[in-house]
């Protein structure tokens, strides 16, 4: 994977300040692990965010979901709604795997539980998905238990985007997508709290591609072939329509309510917007999200706790900070990934190569 | 109004204890007051639910909606909705006066800040209704400001249920509706919390009234004339459809979060089934909820607070609690009605007589 | 299985008729099948309930969901809400092997597919849940691809109910739960339609339960041990908290749009309600629905086609006809569920023996 | 009013072809009336966006809504929501006046039918607002009866945009907002449609104006004071946060169900997006929307009618066509208001000066 991001190209994304990694993994705790498969019929795999060290299931966390597009088959968001809170790590791969990688995260769960002698007899885990049948040969479902292990044993604070993991497949604005993320830093009573995202990018028409206030999208498709050729940029086969797809993933250590969240993952779709996305039919367009302020124990005896709550008045800024950050996390994950050759011959090229010259 | 409520009559609700008043005011706070009209034409009026003597204004509570059945005009769950709180008494009238009570609402909270110094640009009042044309010349909306004034001004914790106020022309299972309210004590962590409720109740079907385990509907249809003239019965005329609506305010003490009070709204819909709904098309059911646990001041400085918060696994009482309240509120509606002649002549009676030779 | 139904039992629920087999199946084209396994270890299985004998992927139903309690794992709602529409068969099986059916039905979709020349690159498996880990060691995952596979080949519009299929290991107001159904037969412009329910049955406090006008429930927790004795009626383990879950599908050819078939679902709660569920916090209630009314071919050429529409006015009926249905299709997978013993020595009743002697 | 829109400043939003008008009023049957008030203390007034010249109570239209962001008052939308269909002109004012404007709306209605011998005993108007307070002495809710009827006697396919009626006292992005519209046209076998958007604009951080590909904010906020007074540009008073609400009507004759019409006007966002919004906590996003495809009639004596439906399939183009036209109608809304002075001398410029010179 390149190690470029979208600032590489001189591109900054809003006016708030980054986290140290400009990543979800910049909000303490978080990890991203992935699982890349790569074969000739097969460009898939898994990758998974892990909210917390611990075990999620004895301590869940406030989380939240917001359905842009329901176009999409992400399972698990039926509980996260009900009871506002999350049990498992999220898992990202794509469409036709989910149910693999749903069984997978129930024995990984059951089976750390089971070490640590806490009785399970109920699980929701969270699995998102993009279809890259573009690339991998999608109907075999390739993702099985062992990858979603693997992926959950490579999470780290540090993790590579692009063409890895769940997003080895995946195909944006017609180039290669992938896993991208980025994020914010916001000031609350003078103490400093952390929003990250991380996308799963799959989505957009070529000639909708906005890079900052670059019309990357009408360039290519303007230029065609000839200007193209003259900068010795390939020909890509662009995308006509909007669909494919977009996970985004919000993790943040904001004291918020499940609604609060819930507003701020509506901000994400700003950032899909100015990167192009028009929300298309095919698009299923899905926001999932968690805070590690606190968390709430299974087994906790008192019948009323005391938890911190942002002032709504205050959450202005939140929104600011996911709306560029899901912006940013799109672009890095366009830039990071590199060309991909997959199923069938087909090919898709990273992004870079057509921001050189800018 | 009669001073009847159904436990008069023998019938017990559930299981759980009652407050000291059987009513929404046991809620430590919680006022309600009546503007009653009853004229030959015009059979109708206000209620309003006062969840705080403070300036709700200024001091937010936490609060939440539910629409059971939207076949219905009630105004302002838009904001309940997305912030989770609620900044004005919640007024209760018929179905075409809910615009000139809402004027009314801001007037009497533009009014009241002024006087309190507190600016006010924008402001959300909740405002409900059912349809009381059976007995009212409802195109006529006779429910003026001075009514709401009234109404407000008359508010105490000590309360007349049955045909007053926004109850006065409603109509509950072809007999007489209007406001009921009743309420159950809960523990916490032995500390003892209160919810009620409070019912416009102007729904259901004749042949569907249960009054406890009492198919008192079915009763009424089955004896037909001979067997109620007997008993010195009137002759009443049936619902054939459950139509017309009811309104549910939930009141409590409980610290609960918006998505939490949502969960418990829905269950009030156990309580109304349970005396004989089937939720019919034309009966819009709503339910708005309020916490006094804690207030959200306008003007607070602090980016993050700290609110207490029910433990989810403990939420299972206050479940109990609303479908029992709801249920016994609906009954004493009926049966703290007074038979009403309005509109058309028209006549619908108090459930009481029905309910004497049980 | 038992072959009896409430209707033995002298209970007949609601007004309509019923229709010919008083089942989901006479909605012409649907079909259920089961499999059920019964080991020491294991008493699970899964259902399918079949919309029609095409393939649903090329012609797809108009179909809407409704998540009364979101406490649950049910996968597949996401996309059903977004798009109105059904595309796989729907399965019912226990909470921790959702993963597996789901993928299970992905391959089967395929599979067919690829006979019929039909391309798929995407698909939506609805699979439901409730958790049966009383009767059933849940954590093993036992039901797998081949039961699936065998659910599907066995299904036909006459099927048995109670403890079979995925409703092996239920448990319903602690005696045994399971499969069951009914159906209605509504005139709309002289023609008759027919609604149907299938229930996968697993909530309820053994002291709510209803049956018909019988308080069934309390008198089993009153009686106690010495006047069941005397019947020679077994001692139950009496269910506490109403948790565990149910799901209830709806089948209809009536011409309803996808929110009309969500305001039907949402009054199947009225006959859940009826037989004395209160929505426990723990119990997932969710319902699913189709109309066979028309189909809507992948392939669809035209832009815009007509479809036949309920008159709003008319939706009455079917409200009518789900709440009943959904009542006794609730007893009726009680009665014609046998005694079953499963994990750990567990024994669940049936509830036939408990209404001999109404 | 100017009569300029943002085609006049050479900037083109867009790919689709724009309606003869380029206005709401292109869908066959729409009208548009304002009526305003301009005295030194109220910049106010209602529009009203009437979908047919028929009855609307007496043949109801299909309707849906979309909140973005409910920190609003928009009234009505329950029913809209529930039914999937409309019974009233829909009325835009400001935020204090909902109340009265409401009830003109019932007045109108009631006086309307009984004029026509229809019976009206319920009745849902849908009245929006956006926060005028800082042009408009708010709390004084200026706008009556009088003024809706007028506005409504005004109504008329060809209307003005800018700051007239209901957008009087908008203030967009730190400029002058109002009253702005735009269209767009699609086909679908063979066959033209449109869809056409109005906007109430009252929304924007000033440094975040987006006019088409130019950053128009950014350059107002740079520029500062020297760049602009060599220009003769005047000095303004720049928003600093997004707040004060924007209300989008979308208007069609696409054959859509509601569920179909809520997932268009979803994508009303990547307009509003477009021209800069990031969705601000303080900013109440409404939309809502109508077909005029074909009507529901009160009296409709068939039990199941037949509808044309739009192939999903063919869903994309009219989610360009509905982002289009809502970016165009914010950025005309914009231009062709004059720069306006109101309550305690507050001015806010019209934008066109500032796009002269591009």
């Amino acid at each position: 994977m390149s190690d470029k991001r979208i600032r590489d190209y001189h591109i900054t994304i809003g006016e708030l300040p980054c986290g140290p990694r400009n990543a979800i993994t910049d909000v303490p705790g978080v990890t991203v692990g992935h699982c890349t498969i790569d074969t000739p019929e097969h460009q898939t795999g898994v990758s998974v965010v892990i909210p917390a060290p611990h075990n999620l299931f004895a301590h869940k966390l406030p989380a939240a979901s917001y359905v842009l597009n329901g176009f999409g088959k992400t399972l698990g968001l039926v509980q996260v709604d009900e009871l506002g809170s999350l049990e498992t790590p999220i898992a990202l791969t794509n469409t036709l795997n989910v149910g693999l990688v749903h069984d997978a995260l129930v024995d990984y769960t059951v089976s750390r539980c089971a070490k640590e002698g806490i009785p399970v007899r109920s699980l929701n885990p969270v699995v998102c998905e993009c279809n890259d049948s573009g690339l991998n040969h999608i109907t075999e479902r390739v993702v099985t238990k062992e990858h979603v292990y693997e992926a959950i044993h490579n999470a780290s604070a540090d993790f590579e985007q692009g063409a890895v993991g769940g997003g080895r497949g995946m195909i944006c604005y017609g180039l290669k997508g992938g896993i991208g993320s980025s994020s914010r830093v916001i000031k609350l009573d003078d103490k400093e709290y952390t929003l990250g995202v991380l996308v799963q990018s799959n989505h957009g028409r070529t000639a909708d591609w906005m890079a900052g206030p670059h019309a990357m999208g009408k360039r290519i498709m303007e230029q065609g072939g000839p200007a193209q050729a003259a900068q010795n940029l390939p020909k890509i086969q662009p995308a006509d329509l909007d669909k494919g797809s977009i996970i985004m993933i919000v993790a943040t250590d904001l004291p918020v309510s499940d609604r609060q969240l819930r507003r701020i993952l509506k901000r994400a779709s700003v950032g899909l917007i100015r990167t192009g996305s028009h929300l298309g039919h095919g698009s299923g367009d899905i926001m999932v999200g968690f805070s590690t302020a606190y968390t709430l124990p299974s087994d906790e005896d008192a019948e009323v706790i005391q938890v911190p709550l942002l002032n709504e008045n205050s959450i202005e800024k939140a929104f600011r900070a996911v709306a560029e950050s899901c912006e940013e996390a799109i672009l890095n994950s366009m830039v990071a990934a590199d060309t991909v050759t997959g199923y069938q011959g087909n090919t898709r090229y990273g992004a870079g190569i057509f921001l050189e010259n800018l």
